[in-house]
């Protein structure tokens, strides 16, 4: 598989000057047209919504409208760009929103990157979106800002970093061990990174059933009453995971393991660690320079092996989540997205290969992912009365 | 002319769900698509915007994208409906923007009244947005809104219910001294109405070089050192008309007035008010039912007349401004919308027609409108230091 080539990306991006744009539902030809969709035609949703606030969903853009929200504090590999740098990023999202899901996704950047002020922020614009992507967000505010967000909306609040990457993981994990004959409840899997997509993935993990789940971060294993390097957020994944309490370093936790599942750094792992596990699954997602390249891993005996890169087999991307996983939530008219939706999709997805030690995943763009997740999703959020 | 029929406004907009949506600029056909607007990609044009904040102007929609922003404390006849109940409106705002001006709106419907609120939020969404249109906003917290966001942001902000009522008005009133033989030196002009539009309308004429301006409220004539009902605002009018300080009702101002201009409210004068003014210019342009209706401002012996209605001839409607306003102003880079671009923008309306007793406006609609005014703001922006 060759590398996606990149190169042209500056002048396609100052020839696009923007990757979206607004297109017109009703073109007004002429002064009747202007009196339905203008003044004095436009007073009469208003005054029903005015009348029934509900009615929002019924008369106008807010159903199929999604925010994508960032104030550039995480940009992929690129760290705390600020609001405008993120613009390009975001515009990206909103296009594969569209494209993919036929959602109609608006980039918001912010320029405040306190907590309290991205909060307020995103509340105060919230009548005109039918949901929130939050994107890019620093950890660990990220946990804080979607925390109450969900709480303080009555529309579905997602950070993708977290939730997406825990769903394409779990989907992943369900392939590789189907695979290889194992089941949940006896894989034993170890964590680096304990980050956002780290945190959401161990805690989606957990909820799936998975038993033996010790997560680390660049202080070793995380475990109760570890005083290193630790917040609350820490803290709670040290109460859900790692039943055994064990310490260590990352190569020390790895013996006997199953799963390896990076959401790190780059090069922190090496085929000696992978050999102290047992028939080893690789999940090296770090990009664009994973944990460990998968043919090192190889060489440390992995069986399966997969990252966040186009150019090697398995690619872990948020991209084959998201448009699925909004597009159910908005059919369902879901207020929230809960974890049963969130294993719906994940089981959804990875129902779309028979799985080989060669193959977990499907390839993204593919044109069955969406419908197959949305359904799925819609049908967990009316099961559980998320809708 | 038939009044235009807005009768199945509402099944329509039930069955648009949004009379806007996103479109996609640069489809993604595959991974090498993905790649290069998406990540690697997307990188670049972040990492060079990261080192030169300017840059989001080469590299992303912002140069093209205005916001229209409302809290909807007073939008059309309707008052204080709320966000939602104001979103139907800002999206028929936003078709015209991108139908008429080629400009990518948004709406922006804040949940938060307070002005605080308001401000902070446009601040923190601005980086996505070249320009900020605000809309509906009730008076007088719309002059302290406009005035920190104008001061605070480095993108061009304007209420268009200040500025583009004030500019189609000042272009009707250009052409109707016109047709009459009259100079806007010598001519006296009675405004009735005090808020959005009818401070900024009694600002632009005072900078356009009327000298004989006497406004009232529902308290009179606005006069220095008045007690009822006056605010900071209302002073400021004081000092810059009304020269001599008269006081009265507004029948006793008319006496020997040139003009009247109401940006009030229904059925407050009468043809023997009329008849007090001398070749009387009688633009009523309370919506829907104006100050007085032009068959009875004829009988108090009114020459010309105009109305915000569709029905009736020299309609003055705000869309024969803000999208040709805000292309010049968007193709000349300008930082701010000043007075000249305002007075450039009236000049090249009235420009429009070869005025006459009966027609002293162009109709809304007609394609050579934003071209014209484009034009016009864009050389008065570089003339004047905006851009």
């Amino acid at each position: 598989m060759a590398h996606a080539n990149s190169s042209g990306a500056l002048e396609l991006h100052s020839r696009l000057k923007g990757k979206i744009s607004i297109a017109v539902k009703f073109p007004v030809k002429d002064r009747q047209d202007l009196a339905l969709i203008y003044t004095p035609g436009v007073a009469e949703p208003s005054r029903e919504i005015a009348r029934d606030k509900k009615l929002v969903y019924k008369y106008t853009m807010k159903p199929n409208t999604v925010a994508v929200v960032s104030d550039g504090s995480a940009v992929l590999g690129l760290g705390n760009i600020g609001a405008e740098a993120a613009l390009p990023v975001m515009e990206g999202k909103c296009v594969l929103f569209k494209q993919l899901a036929g959602i109609d996704a608006f980039p918001i950047c912010i320029r405040s990157q306190e907590p309290d002020g991205i909060i307020e922020t995103v509340k105060n614009i919230s009548p005109v979106f039918g949901g929130i992507n939050l994107e890019d967000i620093a950890a660990p505010k990220c946990f804080y800002i979607e925390d109450r967000l969900k709480r303080e909306l009555d529309i579905p609040v997602i950070h993708d970093d977290q939730h997406g990457s825990a769903v394409v993981v779990l989907a992943g994990l369900i392939n590789a061990l189907k695979a290889t004959g194992r089941d949940k409840e006896d894989a034993k899997i170890v964590m680096n990174g304990a980050g956002a997509a780290g945190t959401a993935t161990a805690k989606l993990l957990v909820k799936y059933g998975f038993r033996h789940i010790k997560m680390a971060d660049r202080n070793g294993a995380i475990y109760p009453g570890r005083k290193e390097g630790i917040n609350e957020f820490k803290e709670e994944m040290a109460r859900i995971t790692n039943p055994e309490g064990k310490k260590g370093d990352l190569n020390e936790l790895l013996e006997g393991a199953d799963v390896f599942i990076g959401l790190s750094g780059p090069g922190i792992l090496h085929a000696e660690n992978v050999r102290r596990m047992r028939n080893p699954i690789v999940f090296a997602l770090a990009n664009p320079v994973p944990e460990i390249m998968p043919d090192e891993a190889r060489k440390g005996g992995a069986v399966i092996t997969a990252t966040g890169r186009s150019d090697y087999p398995n690619q872990v991307n948020n991209s084959l989540a998201f448009p699925g996983l909004f597009r159910g939530t908005l059919d369902a008219k879901a207020k929230i997205i809960n974890d049963e939706m969130k294993i719906a999709a994940a089981e959804a997805l990875a129902g779309l290969v028979k799985p080989t030690k060669e193959r977990i995943l499907i390839e993204n763009l593919d044109r069955r992912i969406v419908p197959a997740i949305a359904k799925a999703v819609r049908e967990a959020a009316i099961r559980t009365g998320a809708a």
